[in-house]
């Protein structure tokens, strides 16, 4: 019995001893200040260095049905640059003094959230920040990662993340591709690009990589399988992008814009598919013509070109339809007529200035 | 018998003035030269006096098969500005020293065609000249003209012809109006326009034209019953345009483009549909976006502007395949990480740079 006492110290010694040490791993895990990028002015151009405050401010308490996760990996995208301004858009912008909005995949520290516990690995909308609280389980909610083989946490944020879905449902469901046909992608080296490149020739599709470096180019055709790839910093460029589609291009997965989107939809065949996946040439420049082409994107528009000639077989069920309408009074129309041959050229010249109202004849 | 001398003189008599009369109405009605406008220049803006050349040239013998006919009517279409220039379109360009391509309405003087016969009413590809020959049978003949009541000859230049059938299939294939839904359309007082705007409220659209004058305005509004008609040249046109469009647009008849467009485009909603029709703004200007986007037309391209978002239902199955293409080794991604979450903001500006290969990925 007498041992008891010192055998007791040992034990106490021992608990202050483990409870110093819990304490001080609990410390080194409990996070005391999470480092945040917050939104400070909207960008004009490029992003300097008065755009984004970086702050300490103090981790939340969370609450129950919140869980703590401390983020891993932040996916930097050109979407970010749109998040920062605020034209009206998909989402709502940024405000002034917020965290800036960032995909992440972040590791769960600690939980009264049912869905999650600790040690888990989420993906979502963690924020530009350190820490991010976990919450609800509705639209934007985390996605908690399973592990797969081959399959590495990042891939998560990338081929299985918003870039590859995002490469597979623009390929696959608006461009719509047929095996022989040619598809062109520009920012074919970016996280989209490149795996839309090797789905185009997993559906069978002659695939052309349009990217800003020779080393780019060399991955994409190397190591990707891509048939062609163009530097687009080079002079002959576009004599290039000619040559590596003789048979014209079926399908422009976009996602520049301005001159090359240009040069390649010179090289489209008829009912050729655009799909109009991003711009981003235009981002950081104020191109009224690409903030109106990027209202295709925004508001998800089907844009078509169209002849009257590919309607030909239909024409006379038409002509029925719009002359019943004129007889019954519900169609009107109304003609300019320019008297003489002679004036002909003229004419032509009243329709790019307005001159006319209804339709311009000249009657002989 | 002594009668019959003065008789038989009196017969020649009459024989040399009817056939005096004859030859007399004969040459009347028979040309002797045709004024036809040839294409001289080609144009840079507007038609100069020194692109199309009228000159007179000698009526064409016909032959077996053939027919003569007089031009009527010629109608004046935007198209032709293009039929001028000398890049890749959906017909031969016209040649330089060749009739200027016109369509037109004509009236058979001689025929030794099977189909016409004389005073046949006939429309077609008359080109810009007095007296043009029909030929064949095939695509891009002529059609003979049906008497109906209630049309005009002038209606199957315009209500029956190009422009109401541009205007029906452009809307309801491409367009695909619903009831309730918002229509604009551009050029709303021209040939096409007026017919497109006429065609939504048959289908129950709320219709918004944009012309360029109070005139123009009056006539879609007061007399074809459009909801709502803008003069674009007004300064404040594009507010107008706003509260005329209360529940936004759903179909957007491009006529126009150029800042027209891109205000319509603004005011679209999600998953509305663009009919690139025309882009008279650009014809006579050389803005390379215009070049561009003409290709839709041309080429009739589908572009469809598209956000992941419409697809999470489907992002599993989708996750399914991408990850079972990476595991088999058809499917590889590549990510340029940077370190450190100060770093951020800098890695925002890498991806407009271009300075990432494969995905974006900040590492805390």
């Amino acid at each position: 019995m007498p041992l008891r006492y010192p055998y007791l110290s040992f034990l106490l010694y021992l608990l202050l001893v483990l409870t110093s040490i819990s304490l001080l791993l609990y410390s080194s895990h409990m996070p005391t200040t999470n480092r945040q990028w917050l939104l400070a002015n909207r960008p004009t151009a490029l992003i300097t260095p008065d755009v984004l405050q970086l702050t300490d401010s103090p981790i939340p308490a969370i609450s129950e049905g919140q869980a703590l996760a401390k983020v891993k990996y932040l996916s930097i995208d050109p979407t970010m640059r749109i998040w920062m301004t605020d034209f009206p858009q998909y989402m709502p912008p940024v405000q002034i003094g917020e965290v800036m909005r960032a995909f992440g995949l972040a590791e769960v520290i600690e939980s009264r959230h049912p869905n999650f516990k600790k040690g888990d690995k989420v993906s979502g909308l963690t924020g530009l920040q350190e820490y991010c609280v976990l919450a609800g389980e509705g639209k934007g909610a985390f996605q908690k990662l399973p592990s797969i083989p081959f399959l590495s946490d990042t891939n998560f944020l990338n081929l299985l993340g918003i870039n590859g879905l995002t490469a597979y449902f623009g390929l696959l469901e608006v461009g719509q591709p047929k095996s022989g046909e040619t598809l062109v992608v520009s920012a074919a080296a970016g996280a989209t690009g490149s795996i839309v490149g090797q789905l185009g020739k997993i559906h069978g599709c002659r695939v052309v990589g349009i990217a800003g470096t020779d080393e780019k180019c060399k991955w994409i055709k190397d190591d990707l399988g891509f048939d062609a790839a163009i530097n687009y910093k080079h002079p002959d460029w576009k004599a290039q992008l000619t040559a590596a589609t003789p048979k014209g291009v079926d399908i422009n997965f976009e996602n520049v814009g301005g001159e090359i989107m240009h040069a390649v939809l010179d090289r489209m065949n008829l009912h050729g598919r655009v799909v109009v996946c991003g711009l981003i040439s235009g981002y950081t420049t104020h191109d009224p013509n690409l903030v109106g082409f990027g209202q295709l994107i925004i508001k998800r528009l089907r844009v078509e070109g169209f002849l009257i000639m590919d309607y030909i077989p239909k024409f006379m069920d038409a002509a029925q339809k719009l002359g019943m309408w004129k007889m019954t009074g519900k169609l009107k129309s109304r003609e300019t007529i320019v008297k003489g041959l002679e004036k002909a050229p003229e004419a032509i010249n009243m329709l790019f200035r307005g001159d006319n109202t209804g339709k311009l004849i000249v009657e002989l």
